[in-house]
């Protein structure tokens, strides 16, 4: 296989695209010609593995998070400030412009329509709670609902106490009211179902991270997922269901999405998505709804394959939170002792993430740099495609070349000073429907 | 020219893809060929032209139109019910389901996070208003921000008070106060500049109009427009500017459109978008900031020639409310004397606003067969394109054929009980971004 040849990356440091071409098409017949016990097709696809349960191994003693230990409410306790007003207009992404953009993100996130994190009771439209005529359609017509309010991605599992905060904020951050248990703010709620929803960032936004532009961006999908959880509480509501929105409240966002089937859990800690890799933002929706069996299954398309060799998100955080271990782990709770955010007992990558939040602090930005590294953050193209279809076919190396290619791409440039200019240019941009 | 041939379209009911792909060839050998005043190439491609005006004659004695003379607030002041609830489990688009669904549509926009039609006053978080480095980089920016929050098309133009309302409800429907003149309503509030800005409306669920789901994607294209005012409204007030946002509020969303470069008017009185027909809901931000030159430019790409020739709106319309006119034309005050909700003056086609509003009454919905009929409606494919780019260049007789092909395509059936199925049918869809 040629490809092995070019695996190093330091005889030819810039691929054009003829070479490129070249490489898809072995890559490709790579694909039809190799077999491994890993390749064997599923009904999501080639190379695509799906899981009856919780994909990654929950320690026996694994004990529930508490909000409390989140590492944001930990600074709020401090009295550190979270959102500090930060703007230099001599520093790309970071002008006053930039700053009232990050700032007005928030608008609707932080006045929503209906309160977060608490139960919403049923619309007296109906005489009694519809009746889905069968569990296919249950599942589609709430899925649909969600596409239709802009999600990006929706999928539905069955509550998982697990995941749930054992003590929660029960108003929405205000740092006036403990932390209590979760089933003590939430009283009389039984939960049966969740759904998982996704909302893009954008990836010109991302790509200036750390700046008050990727800010911005994470911003608003956390004010256009606001929007789509008010819409999905009133359709709970009228249909005749009891339904808790939450955004990062009430439980841990990531192993509810995968046991959705949205994404792996990846280096970062985060969920990587087939489509937008790590940049979405996720929230949830609890209902009294339940469904006969639940359609959505945890999938694997390779991705815990590709974190093992790519690194890029690791290599590049400034903060030097995320982990270099090749492999996934579980962490004893002797592990984590001096590290009380971090909850062990599950089999993942952990980062630092009193690391990551102090470098928050000092950027005055939320960073977001280890999404705007990830090979898998860009949008759509047929290199993307490809490496998703080889990822469970062929072995480590190719993953090693495949992130080194994107490097070679310049995707790999991080606190790249031009990158806010490219985000504001108005260059090849429709605003009108009349172009592209 | 071939196309001739089968301009009746008559002895060949139905084109298969293979006649389709012959006549694309042809038309496209006839826009390389021909040559007429009205194809001369402009910044904004073949076929398009720009004006430096309001593109439509406006008669001297125009009038503002005043909010009274709506028919919604008509219908208000009647006690006539507008949202008359309705489901009926054995119709298609009209089940208890489909009706939670419209419900649950209008939740942002019928609680947004701040009021509508009111002025919100600047921040505090400059120190003085930002000042834009030049005039194309405020376009760009504001443009930008806009698309960041959601907006599918967003255009800037001068303030024009000839669209704004004479007088307007000021308390967002409320029926207990009266309507006051536009400038009583936002004292000592003097916008320069409006940001009119649309959002898309789902192309399945519209199909099924009129219904319990056409009326969901409209009530939701209004919230996600709530949602981008919001945040619209911030940013411009932590720039430092007043902004004032309005759905269907303060003035008349069609011409501002026209004259912000967002598309034409169309024979129902709506926007015609080029990429959107006229599927998209639309909004504007009032805002004291003020431009040095105003860059987005009324555009035409030859819809009016082609609404002349086409009438599907107007064919299939249930309340016989739209014209049959081949010509826009200038309404007098004697011709609308009967006619309290139609306002005169303008150049356009005129539709009956009390038929069709009777309609929505009637039938429980907000209608929307007319724009569902529209061949403009449908996404982006090779034939919407090509009857584009051929409209200014080629004559009537064309567009009557493009007319008619859609037919044979099966897209003129409205009142499709089928359609609700096609709406909700989970096949080939991604909700997990593994597919499409």
């Amino acid at each position: 296989m040629e490809l092995k040849n070019v695996d190093a990356g330091t005889q030819e440091p810039k691929l054009d695209r003829r070479s490129l071409l070249k490489l898809g098409v072995a890559g490709t017949a790579a694909l039809v010609t190799t077999s491994t016990p890993a390749a064997k097709a599923s009904e999501k696809g080639i190379g695509t593995t799906v899981y009856d349960d919780f994909p990654y191994e929950v320690s026996p003693d694994y004990k529930r998070f508490s909000e409390y230990n989140s590492v944001f409410s930990s600074d709020y306790r401090k009295g550190i400030p979270f959102d500090k007003p930060f703007y230099d207009d001599s520093r790309p992404g970071f002008s006053s412009s930039d700053y009232a953009l990050s700032m007005a993100s928030t608008a609707v996130w932080l006045s929503p329509s209906i309160p977060m994190n608490v139960v919403h009771q049923p619309h007296d439209s109906l005489p009694e709670p519809y009746k889905f005529p069968d569990n296919a359609t249950a599942h589609a017509q709430i899925k649909r609902a969600a596409r239709l309010f802009g999600a990006d991605v929706v999928g539905i599992t069955r509550r998982d106490e697990r995941w749930d905060y054992s003590h929660v904020y029960a108003d929405n951050w205000n740092l006036d009211v403990d932390v209590v248990p979760w089933e003590e703010a939430l009283p009389g709620f039984e939960p049966k179902t969740v759904i998982v929803l996704g909302w893009e960032m954008g990836y010109e936004a991302l790509a200036t991270a750390p700046s008050q532009i990727s800010d911005a961006t994470a911003n608003n999908a956390y004010s256009g997922l606001t929007y789509v959880l008010t819409q999905m509480t009133a359709y709970l509501n009228h249909l005749g269901y009891q339904a808790a929105p939450a955004l990062n409240g009430l439980g841990l966002n990531v192993p509810y999405a995968v046991a959705a089937g949205l994404g792996e859990a990846n280096r970062m800690g985060l969920l990587q998505n087939y489509k937008y890799g790590p940049r979405l933002r996720i929230a949830k929706l609890y209902t009294d709804l339940e469904f006969d069996e639940y359609l959505d299954k945890p999938v694997s398309y390779g991705i815990q394959d590709f974190c093992e060799n790519c690194m890029h998100c690791a290599d590049k955080c400034p903060s030097n939170a995320l982990t270099h271990d090749i492999k996934t782990r579980i962490y004893t709770a002797e592990d984590v002792k001096d590290r009380p955010f971090t909850n062990p007992g599950v089999k993942k990558w952990h980062f630092d993430a009193q690391k990551c939040h102090d470098y928050w602090i000092d950027s005055g930005t939320g960073c977001g740099t280890c999404i705007a590294a990830c090979p898998y953050n860009k949008p759509d193209f047929w290199h993307h495609r490809l490496i998703d279809r080889l990822n469970t076919v062929l072995p480590g190396p190719l993953h090693k070349f495949m992130a080194q290619m994107d490097l070679w791409h310049g995707y790999g440039n991080m606190f790249d000073e031009k990158a806010p200019a490219v985000f504001w240019d108005p260059k090849g941009r429709s605003y009108d429907g009349l172009k592209g």
